[in-house]
């Protein structure tokens, strides 16, 4: 077993990833409904005989061009169990079925898919964590290059990373013609069209079916907040801006609720537990949602925030909840002004906010719009297009 | 208070609903914190002084073009109080605020808002409800004609109800060329891009990059459940189908989720609280999304089906779980596949199944690609959107 076998390297059915071998296995015990498999640095992992049937990757089971699974477990016999096991010279665990099937299993990708406690909290410990962010970050800010961006995939992939981690970055040196923005965001992947086009042009119109396109001071907010799946990621894209005021702002969401959970616990979790409706109509459209300000994941780590006083319907509460709602709606609001946690920028022509839009809220401040043009050139891109580009740049 | 003024049918900002009056303020009783109202048909309707304030309509706190909110309620005093309040003769609630401000309520606008339990009841049972289908529906198929979709709203709005509440759909009489989907998915709004494209031809094809795209029995699934938000109807319009075999095959996922809580609850619950991972890995794409096969809303009812067993992952669970996962996993599949719960009918050449594709699973039986062509074309179209649309139609 010390040497590999480099044809083994990459696993028969590698679905595109690479299963690299951190550990060999060195024996095998059986029992009723599992086998418990010890490695060359002691785990020990238990696989069903149910799991292991599942994870067959011969070519009956699994179509190779697409790599798609053609079998169903439901196909099974039950109960199931192995005839003969056995690890072969090349490292593989080799199982012979009740039925005759045949099942070979690489151990690189054994060990990645292992779930005994230890191998669940390994990848656990390895997922991608958010960096929180205060006032402070105005000064860090995350910049890129655009042409390098364009050009070079490890500068695409770091940005792409920041976007992720951090949700907000900057884009420097971009040329300030309208057909650039779509360009760039394909860069990733296409864009998530919305009732607003694919692009958007943020700029003052008389006809405005947005306080977004007014000169107001525009309170932060999260945009879509209307919609079940609020965009991932925005792009603001300064064409021109000679006007006076209308500077950006930025708060995280995260860390805001995260200094709610800690200052005020109760607050938080009326934002965590109360469903509020947002809504966005007019002639043509009528969009409604009913969601909490702050979505929490399995774990109870902050995930999502959703915030848009301007499109937020009457509060619908049980009349004994409402002060208790309105005491904390009020404290996220009276937060997100507060002076630690904001980030205020003016965007200049050819630099390009991206921001992760279910994290960072946004604000712009008031302006005059006799005071000199104002164009920006929006659009979204889902975060389940960020994440696959990222994973497949760093395959 | 028997006659209202007949330009009060409308309230001042109408948000593009209308409210009629169903009854009239009759009085008023003050409170620490709040106002109870008395209605003509004797219901009390408290309205905390933060919520009445917040909802204020004038021109200074709503945009008159936009119709959205200026003012946000943490720019109110605290404690807010009220200095009078009174009925004025068209019957609205008028207050005047202890720094000057006035608010005036439209009746119908607050009776449609008011929280009291009584109006959440009446509006919780309002919302519509999906109807529960089996095997029976082969024969009760809601069926339209596409030229009458397209040119009359009465009909698009049957069809659209249809979609929203049982899930299951056809047109016939569509025309067989390539440009006619994207027409009839306009006729309710923009389609939604995937990796697929934003329209997808299903064809038996030599480097498919799905198993949707070869001649294979496809089992029930819904598409995309690698996605975070799974798309909300999925159109396809059959183009050509001379092949032998390749019939549609559907079910209820709602139904069958119902089924499975009667028969077996603790597999049931299973399903609502295990994360399982799908997965779709290409050369140039790596989706990912962790989430339960059922569903439930904030009411336990079902409101989501996630299932693919061709793009699910290797089940990551502890080792003391995994075997009743598989009970329920293999469960859920061979009800899928029971006679009581399935539709089966072959599309043929102008018709179109539109359905909802995160409650009804499709599938595909395998046909013979020697033995003729078949080719259908397919998009998809969001929940939000449809919902929208049906909001808009209803006004």
């Amino acid at each position: 077993m010390n040497a590999i076998d480099p044809s083994l390297e990459a696993a028969p059915v590698a679905d595109w990833r690479s299963y690299p071998i951190h550990a060999d296995l060195m024996s095998l015990q059986a029992a009723s409904d599992h086998i418990a498999v010890t490695w060359s640095d002691s785990r020990v992992s238990p696989f069903h005989h149910q799991w292991l049937r599942d994870n067959c990757s011969c070519s009956q089971c699994v179509y190779s061009v697409t790599r798609e699974q053609l079998f169903e477990i439901a196909d099974a016999p039950e109960p199931l169990h192995p005839q003969r096991t056995r690890i072969d010279e090349q490292g593989q665990l080799l199982i012979d079925w009740q039925n005759g099937h045949h099942s070979a299993f690489h151990p690189g990708w054994l060990r990645a898919h292992a779930y005994d406690d230890a191998s669940r909290a390994e990848r656990f410990a390895q997922r991608p964590q958010s960096r929180l962010w205060r006032a402070e970050m105005a000064e860090q800010l995350a910049t890129f290059d655009y042409h390098a961006v364009m050009n070079d995939d490890a500068t695409l992939l770091q940005w792409l990373l920041a976007v992720r981690d951090i949700g907000l970055t900057q884009l420097q040196g971009v040329p300030t013609t309208e057909d650039v923005l779509p360009v760039l965001a394909t860069r990733i992947s296409f864009i998530r069209e919305s009732n607003f086009g694919v692009l958007f042009d943020v700029q003052s119109k008389a006809d405005a079916d947005s306080n977004a396109y007014t000169a107001f001071n525009l309170p932060l907010h999260t945009d879509l907040p209307t919609r079940e799946l609020q965009p991932g990621l925005q792009f603001l894209h300064c064409l021109v801006n000679n006007a006076t005021g209308g500077e950006s702002v930025f708060v995280d969401g995260f860390a805001i609720a995260e200094a709610l959970r800690q200052e005020t616990p109760e607050l938080f979790r009326i934002l965590c537990e109360t469903p509020v409706e947002f809504r966005n109509r007019s002639r043509t459209s009528d969009y409604h949602c009913l969601a909490s300000i702050i979505a929490l994941d399995a774990y109870g780590a902050v995930s999502e925030i959703r915030m848009g006083n301007f499109l937020r319907s009457a509060f619908d509460a049980p009349v004994a909840q409402m002060p208790a709602l309105y005491s904390a709606y009020r404290r996220f609001i009276e937060m997100t002004r507060e002076a630690r946690f904001r980030v205020q920028r003016r965007l200049d022509a050819g630099q390009l906010w991206c921001f992760d839009n279910r994290r960072t809220l946004h604000a712009r401040t008031e302006f005059d719009p006799t005071s000199g043009a104002r164009h920006f050139k929006g659009c979204y891109v889902d975060r389940d297009e960020l994440l696959s580009r990222i994973r497949v740049l760093q395959r």
